[in-house]
This record gives structure tokens, sequence and C-alpha cells, in this order.
């Protein structure tokens, strides 16, 4: 079993002896070692709690997903929140899992009103102004799809100099759409199980992204109808609920920090991702892609009531 | 539940209706459309067959590898062709699903012998002599991790124009190894269930790639040990064999064929997998990364005996 612990050691585990010359920090090293000045808690009213339906041997099955801020999307976040509050999705179920793409989820019946008071929101806000607010925290190379990527507030972006963008990175939740110009009210929501696909950026509003239990979306049976859509009723997953982290009693509503992305932890993180000289690597890459560069997030005890 | 299937329609699915201006063709329609000429059959000793013990419905599992042919990683497939035909995996599991990473399997006690005959490959062999056979196929653009990425003979490469090497994306296989100067005997197998860890590229041998029931490996529980390691024995999944294809009868053969990176289809596919212009998408992204464009692989009837 000694090798077969090797082939990610350096992403989880410090090293075990010392080298010559000493080997520089893994990123999970300059993660443990950031000063909790350098965590930002996420706010109760930004988190979203899913509670699936228990899995075959009765566990219980959750995912939080952390809504995103502005000048993201915000439209849609609304419209999310606005069917969180109403308990939209609750008996609704997880009725797509297509493999290295999405797991969806929303009203398969397709009958369910939906609140009169969601907004339509334009395709422009797939984008937004690239003010100088953006570029002032870690920066990546260009990649294949935007001549700039970086960090802000906590989040991906890309741009072309003139708009920016958030991205389809793993675990980014996004909204169901109809054919252009719909954008989708938030009704119908997926979140990224593979593969980021980046050729859906700037034509599908992305709205959070899953900071805790995304096992329980990305292990499920992938549905085996056209777009892995589950061909039985039986094999969708039964949503229990979906509300918003500030409608539970304050003693139990989750807590998660993400690392301040204007950090000099979040910095030197993104630089040890691009450039890994922990002992297993012999090469470093010289470069990451945005998408592999996960702002880390971790859970902190709830505070007492 | 019309809203639901959109989101990747333009993926898999021809447009219902002819907007203005004609859309172009999906990726999808350029496979569906490309000539018998175009696809390559993949040589039943290329071909390797893992059978993992009935899910708890009772449904039979398989995974399909394809072997990397030259220049690539010879000396490790050399050692796989060996462990298989001696049948060294049957009976071992699954021992490590860490979401959005890995699922590897391989002999979890740690004691099974190895034949004495497999070769030490050494780390030189992580990459090959960029010679002039490469850059003649769909090419893309830079990368985070590479200036040069295309195709060579139905496989994905990057290279920095001395060195070629193959590049770990969704679905391919790859040799778990000790601390370098260690590079694995081969035993020990994984295979990506996530955003391309392409930072493993140069520093781990890849031998192959899964071109059928990646699901079966996809969708497995993660384990909840350190790198995804299951943490009760219980959860391990047996593999019942693994063998060539070439060992069974020629009517139980399966056959897949690959589109040919080399034909114009390809190229096409290629391009439109960057560019998608087909109804779904308002703004193409002009660009699109290696592991986005995987090569298309179809199983086809197998040959009366």
């Amino acid at each position: 079993m000694k090798r077969a612990a090797l082939i990610a050691a350096a992403l989880l585990l410090p090293a075990a002896a010392t080298p010559l010359p000493p080997p520089a920090a893994a990123p999970s090293e300059i993660i443990a070692a950031a000063p909790v000045a350098d965590w930002v808690t996420i706010a109760d009213a930004d988190l979203l709690i899913m509670n699936l339906a228990s899995n075959n041997s009765g566990h219980a099955r959750q995912v939080i997903i952390q809504l995103m801020p502005a000048p993201f999307s915000q439209g849609w976040v609304a419209n999310v929140r606005m069917l969180a509050a109403v308990h939209w999705w609750d008996g609704t179920s997880v009725n797509r899992v297509q493999d290295n793409y999405v797991a969806q989820w929303g009203d398969a019946t397709g009958k369910k009103t939906l609140p009169s008071a969601l907004i339509k929101v334009p395709p422009a806000d797939y984008t937004t102004p690239r003010t100088d607010k953006f570029g002032q925290s870690a920066q990546l190379s260009a990649d294949s799809y935007a001549p700039e990527t970086g960090f802000i507030a906590g989040w991906p972006y890309a741009s072309d100099g003139h708009e920016a963008w958030s991205v389809h990175c793993y675990g980014m939740v996004g909204i169901g759409r109809d054919m252009s110009p719909d954008t989708g009210s938030g009704a119908e929501l997926y979140a990224v199980i593979g593969q980021a696909p980046r050729h859906l950026d700037r034509n599908i509003a992305l709205v959070g992204r899953v900071v805790s239990g995304i096992e329980n979306l990305s292990s499920l049976p992938r549905g085996t109808g056209a777009l892995g859509f589950y061909e039985k009723p039986e094999q969708r997953v039964t949503i229990k609920s979906i509300k918003l982290a500030a409608e539970l009693p304050e003693a139990d509503r989750p807590r998660f920090q993400y690392l301040s992305t204007e950090s000099a932890s979040f910095a030197k993180y993104a630089d040890a991702r691009a450039n890994r000289r922990d002992p297993f690597f012999i090469r470093p890459a010289g470069g990451a892609d945005i998408c592999n560069v996960p702002v880390p997030i971790r859970s902190v005890p709830i505070k007492s009531p």
C-alpha cells in the first residue's frame, strides 16, 4: 500500500523526510500555516443547504453551496435566494447526472409554478465590467479561454481586459436555461462534476460553488438517458429541502471560511500549485490552469449560541 | 423538463429548428457525419478489459482501457501487458477514490509478489523527443502547462518544442509510484476522474485511457481516509479480472474505434469544440483546452467469427 499512497501524497501529506535541497512547502502545508487573519468567514446569508434523501445505506447526504458575491450574477443570485426562501425545491429532485459534466436538479415534472416575483436577467449580465478591483490579487497566465485569469474576493475570474466573468470550474453551480435569449430563472441548477466546461463561460450564468458535500452529487449513478437524464422516475434523487443557512437557529448553522485571495498566503499557495517543488515532484509545471487552483475552503466550529 | 434538457443540448442533440443565420454543426454532428475511413479500429492487443464485482443492484461493471501506442510510455505499457497476461490483478481491488482526482486499483495488501520479469523504467521515459511526426494533425493553442498542445495518432500530447509527453486528461490511466527515482512497476494503476491534474504530466507515467465504463469508476463512493483511500476493507471494490481482449475468443472481443486525429473530420471537430457556434451558444470561446477536446471513441459491432 505504500506505493499506492504516494500518487498524490504531496497534495495532502507533509514530507516524511528532508531531502537535499530542502523541499518547498506543499500547497496543503501553506494552507495549514495560513494565519487566522487570512481566512474569511462566509456569511450565513450566502450559504445554501441542500438535504438529499438518504442513500441506500441510510446515510444522510448534504450539499452546501456558497452563493456568488457582487459583481457577478446578482440578478440570478437574488432569484435563487427567493426560491430557497419559499422552499421551492423541497420535494424536487436531482434528475440528471452526466459523467464528466454536470449533476442537475429541479422540478422534473416541469409543472411547478414559479414565484411571480422572479426577475428576468438579460444575457448582458453574464459579464461585468473589468474594473480596477480586478487584477489586485493572485494572477495566473493567459489560458486557452481568456487572456487574463485570476481571483477576486475569493472567486476565480477570467477577463478579456474589458469584461470579466466567472468561470466553470469543478464544483461551480450554474443556472440551467432554455435557448437564448432566455437566461434561466434559477429554478434549474447544476453543479460541474468533471473537466471544467469553460466553453459555457459567458453562455450560462454561474451563481455559486459547492463548499461541502460535492461527493454527494459527483458519485451519484450516471443517468443513462440522453444528456445523462435518469430514464426512470425512481432513479431520481429526492431533494428533501434547500434552504438558506440564515433560516436555521444560529447554533445549527454550518460555518465555512475561504482563504482570502488577496492574502499573502493565497499568493504563496497559487504559486505552489503552479510550481510543485514538494518532494514527490520531479518537474514543476511552471503554470496552472485557473481551475487547478481551487480557492481553499475549510469548515470551522459552529459558534456557541 | 424542457428547460432542464437544454443545458448541454448543443453537445449532443441536433438543432430542433433553423434560426438565421444557419447554425454551424455541433461537435456531435461532425462526429456523426465522419466517414468510415476516418475511424481507426483499436487492436485487440491494445484493449484491457477490467471486470469489477457487480454493484449492489447486481449489475455487472466493466471498464475497458486502451493502452498507449509508441512513442509514449512503452516500458510501462509492456509491464501492464505482462501483468494482465498472468492475471495479476484478479482478486485485487479498487482501493482509493478521491473526489475530483483519481480512482486507483491494485493490491491493497501490498504483499502480492510481482513477476520478476517486470522492467524498471527510468524517469527519462516520461517524455519522448518531439520529432517531425508531432504537429501534423490538429493543434491547439499554448496553455498554462505547455507552449504546444495537439494530437498524434489518436492521443493528446503537450510539448516544449524539444520533448513531447502525454497529458493527464479525464479518463487517462497512469501508474502509481513511490518517491522518485521509482517510476512504478505498473501494478498500481489509477484513472483520472476530475479536473485534469496536469501538474502530474512528466511526473508520473500515463499508459492508456478508459474507452468504456469510466462511470463504473467515477461514480464509486469516495473513500473517507487520507487521499481518498477506503478506510474499511469491505468498502473496496473487488476486481474479478483484468485481461487483454486478445485473450478472449474473437467473437467475444469488444471492438472500438477512435476518430483519426489526422483526419479532416477531427480537425473540424476540434475547431467546433473551440468555437461553439451551434444554436445554444451565444459567445464562442475562441479556444479550447487540450482536455476539453476528447478524442471521439465509438464502439462498433463485433465481427462475426
